[in-house]
Formats: structure tokens, sequence, C-alpha cells
């Protein structure tokens, strides 16, 4: 699993027991399958469809740098599904997983649309392509 | 069902694409189920242990104002199972559903405990016992 | 009066002397204040023009749950006149009180606008007639 | 009257209508007045207790820049009494008023407090007599 | 130079250490530049294009009130060249310091365009003159 | 240079005319280099001492996917001296370069605190060491 954006838990990112926020941090995790999505497909209409279940393993205090990983499951005609798993930068305990999110890739019209990739892709080689 | 928290739909909300933000949709959420086992369980100190498959149904827009519905699935011994439903306040049309959330009761010592609870009390009853 | 839309007050939303910071409190109300309005109207462009005098009667602390409350004064012509309550959700104890606030209707000109509303509607009853 | 702190009206400042959130702006004046209060008083645990009547006069939209003018009405013995205007800085149209604010220095234990001012004092000047 | 916006730090403005967020800051001071450039140059699309080196003297912690000064340093043909100085406001002592910051008006197609200015105005002054 | 952390520019980190707001940019680096430190020097009280010339080549437009990248430039007693560099991540074009910035390490009295290292670690390393 590639690990790329990091956070570094800053007050305004705890719950009121002084712990990280949950919610902030699926608000991340949902930022990074979406950028990690419109970068594999090309397309800058993405969608978050569904996410399997999601398991909070530990928590995460003030102060402590975090990483978020993402990995492929499988290409989809119009879809992407991917594997989350956001762990402790300095200790790499895991954080939390979650198995697989699909992604949608949309039209214009907003409706479901084939986006022709079968594999992953990395901007570097596109652009060594061109 | 019954909801309660509502919200109104800002710029600051959305994601590139100009529709909810569904990380911030998923951080609304995770709070209203943190206060919610709060209010039940009468202790400060409850996370969120896990959440099962998340359904995005529909996306909302700019100016919407949407609705979070909290309701109790089980209490268990140190824990509250919950499901929730997100919806358009307008239409009543259904943005997300989340079947079974699992929140936890902790101790001081941070690990599980048990909280007494086994059915849902409505604060304004335990004020009147009082 | 009906509280719906409940707060868990998180450290982002103290003031420096560590409680709940009263421009976090009433960026909540209004908010809360427009979109009660909009439901009522049935209108999306609502403003708030007026409030009246505001008494802080308790402050909040980090992790307390709020609930904000509001209730029809008036449905005037072009305005609709509410009030507003901010409670601590546990003790039930009043944190702020707004008597009156003016919230008008505008049309599509930026102009007050007649509303056409008598009395307070449900969106589920009207739903029903539809 | 003193115009200090100026804002920039940005996106993320705004309703749904895409004009200057009032809620925003009330949190905006409420932070102007408690460090207007802390500087006169020379105390840091000062609290808003009470706003009079605020009218809403003109909105602000994108891009806008707001200054924030604060003067004192009165300085009574635990208390200190503002009032605010908020202007646009290019137009100097008025954009909200606040006739008084009374702001109350606490002690440590959280009571009124006699803060022994009378009068305005430049920081300037108190720091020229050490 | 002059002072004019003033800060309170609060918690969410803090870095994990609980000392004022760099980051932090330098967006407030980008903030001002921009709006103290758009005010002399009388044009609303001006960017900063670059700022000399930066240097952090002292920090500042929860609950200090800071200000921010910008002075002009020269009028390019184009560009308006500033700088800049936050010091505590209680205590006068400098926080940081930028010595030139060259911000560039821009015309509708994006490019350096000459704004016509040659010295300071005041806003006061403008409106008289009309 | 290695980059790691990426932004997907939302509606609320824009100026008002519509491009990434530079302060938000700016606080974006700072975070990133106060990690990289953090992780480097394997001490959580870090702080950014001086930041040499910023320049903006390029702007950044809403739904962008950028990504910030640091090298190290030098191991000093107490500091760590990095560059960093912004770049679009689907064009690989450069939106803004910083040369050198001076991160300190700090002592629990606050002045600066020899770190012992001298060369470029990877967590992961460390780990397998242990």
């Amino acid at each position: 699993m590639r690990f790329h954006t990091r956070k570094w838990v800053k007050p305004q990112d705890l719950n009121p027991n002084g712990t990280l926020f949950g919610g902030q941090l699926l608000a991340w995790i949902d930022e990074e399958l979406a950028l990690y999505a419109i970068i594999q497909l090309e397309s800058p209409r993405v969608v978050t469809k569904s996410m399997s279940e999601i398991n909070f393993r530990r928590s995460a205090k003030q102060g402590d740098i975090i990483e978020i990983g993402i990995d492929v499951v499988k290409f989809g005609n119009t879809s992407l599904t991917l594997q989350c798993e956001v762990r402790n930068m300095m200790t790499r305990e895991t954080i939390i997983t979650i198995d697989t999110t699909t992604m949608v890739n949309l039209g214009p019209d907003g409706k479901p649309k084939a986006h022709g990739k079968t594999k992953i892709e990395f901007v570097k080689d596109r652009l060594i392509e061109n």
C-alpha cells in the first residue's frame, strides 16, 4: 500500500475527550480517496458511492502524525474500488481500515460513465509518454 | 426514527464539483452519533468503534437543508448500537444510510466499561424524576 | 418551543478562556434561524433583518451538548418573527435567549416579497398533501 | 469611532445565497468586542454579557472588504459598555450596527470583579509610562 | 507603520505544541497584504507574487492579541511592494517581520496591468473628493 | 525531492477571485515542513525559524490536486534546513518554491537544543532496527 498524505493532529482536530475526532478522520480519508480516484481515472468527476465496514482500531492524540494509504482493489467499468488504511507514522500502528470503497466516475449528466482504465498508472509515466 | 440536528449546506461544505462533500457529511454524522450516545449512556466518554457499510444514495447541493436521524438498534453491556439516516428536509429523500454503528463506553482508564443502560430514556423524564 | 439542532462543544469552539466562544454560538443560532425560516416560508431566500436584545445567561464548556430551540412569534406579510433559546441538553439550563428575530423573505430582485404564509406547517403534512 | 480589524469576504464566509453569512459577521464582531475590552480593561477574562438590538442594514458580497469599528459608551464598575459598527471599507456604507454591548470583567472565581478603569487608554501611552 | 487588523489567538489557531501555528499566522498576513493592496490600487484583482525572507522572532500563546501592520515600500508600474510586521498588542514585541512583499495588479486576462497609482491614498480622502 | 501530502483544492480554499488563496497554501506548507522535521529529528518540539524568499509561480484553481515536496538541505547542530516545492499533480507544473526553510529543535525549556541527527532516516528502517 502506498502512503502519501500526512496530517499533524492539531487542537482543532480533537473531540471533547481530547483524542482525534473520528469525523475529522473520515473527512480526511474521503478527500484522499476522491483525489486518488481522480488521478487514476483522469476524470475530475468522481464520487464516493459506498464504503464497507469501518473499524476504528486505535485513536490518535494531539501532536501525532498520521499517514493515509490507498490501494486499488479492482477496476470496474464505471467504478474503481479502493482500500484504505490510516496509520500512526512514528509507530506504524494501524488507526483505521476500510476494506473496500467504491468510487464511481460520472459523466457531464451526472450518470455513471465508463472510464476506460484497467490498471494503475503513474502520472510520471503519463507525462513521459506525451 | 427521530430526526434532530439540521444543517444548511453552505459553500464551505462543498467538494470541487459543487455538491456536498462526503467527508463533511461523515463528520456531521459522527458528531451526531457521539452526542446521541453520550446523552443515552449519561457518560461523556463514548467512542465510535465501527460502522457498517455506508451507502451514499443521493447528494445534496448548496442551499439544501438536511436533517440527521438516529435510532437505537441494541443496548450491549459496554456498547450501544445505533442506526443512522440523513435526508433532505424538504423532499424527505434519503441521502445516506448506515445500518449499524457501534459506540463503546469507556472508563477513566480508556477501557470499555459497563454503562448500565438497557433502554432509551428521555432527558425530560430524567429531570422530572430528580 | 421545539428544540432540534444539537451541537457538541469541541476545542475549536472555545474562546481563549476555555469556555464556548460567544461568536460561535451566535453563528450556530443564525444558521438555525435561517433554515427554520426557509422551511416555514418555503423560500430559499430569507435573510436576518434584526435581532432584539441578546442575553448570555450561562456559558458552556468543552464536552457540553447544547440544543437550539426556535418558535414562531408572528407571521408578517414579507417577514417572519422568531424567538430563540439555547440550552444545555443535560441540565436543561438556559444558555442564551433572543426574544424576537425578524427574518425577511426576498424576491429574485433582492427586495422584500410577500410569502403568503400565516401559520406553522410541518413538512410531513405538506408531503402527505401532495 | 475607531475602525481597526478588516476582513476580506471569502467563499467560506458566504451563506448559500451567496452573500456574507450573518452568523460569520456576528462571530467576527464578538471577537473584536472581546479583544477591545481585554485591551482596555487590561484583563484577559472578559465576557460578553448582553447585546442590544442588532440591525442588519446591508449585506456584503464575495470580495468586499469590511472593517469593524468599536467605541466606548460607558465604563461601569465591573463592566464596559461598547458600541459597534461594521462598514464596507470602499464605500463606507454601514453594514450592521449594535448600539450597546455590555462586557463584564471576571475574577479567577468566574464572578464579576471591579476593573478599576474609568477612561480609554492607549497601549502606546501605557508602555511609555513604564 | 499603520497597524489595523487584530486577532485573538484561540485554541483552533495553535499548533500541537500549544503556541500559535505559524501557518495560521502566514494566512492572516497574506489576507491583510491582499486587502491592503486592493484598497490602495482600487483594483479587486491583486495577487501575491513574492515575499522576501520571513523571520519568526517570537511566538504567541493562547489568549494573546496580535496586530498586523503594513507599510508601502514602493509603487511599481503594475506592482505594489509592501512591508509587514506583526506584533503582540499588549507588549509591543515583534512576532514576525517581512521586509518586502510584491503584490501584482492583474487585468481581466490574468496578466499584469498598470494600476496608475503612485502614492498612498486614504479612502476617506477619496470619498470626500467625490 | 519526495512528494507526499496531497490536497484537493476546495471552495473554502479559494480567495475572492476564485483561485487558491495564498495564505491557505502557506499554511499547508508550514504544516508539512513541521511534520517532516518532527519525523527526521524524532522530536515533537520543532519550530519554523525562518523562510527564504517565496515565489508564487502559478496559481491553482478549484478541483486541482496539488502535492507538497520537501527535501533536506542541511543538518545543523540544533537546526534542520529544508527546501520545498508545491506542484500541480496532473501537469507537474510548479506552483511555489521556497529554497531554504530553517526549522529549529527546542528543548523542554523552549531553547534550541542539539538534535544529534546528521542524515535522512526512514521510519521504516528505524522500526526494523528495533
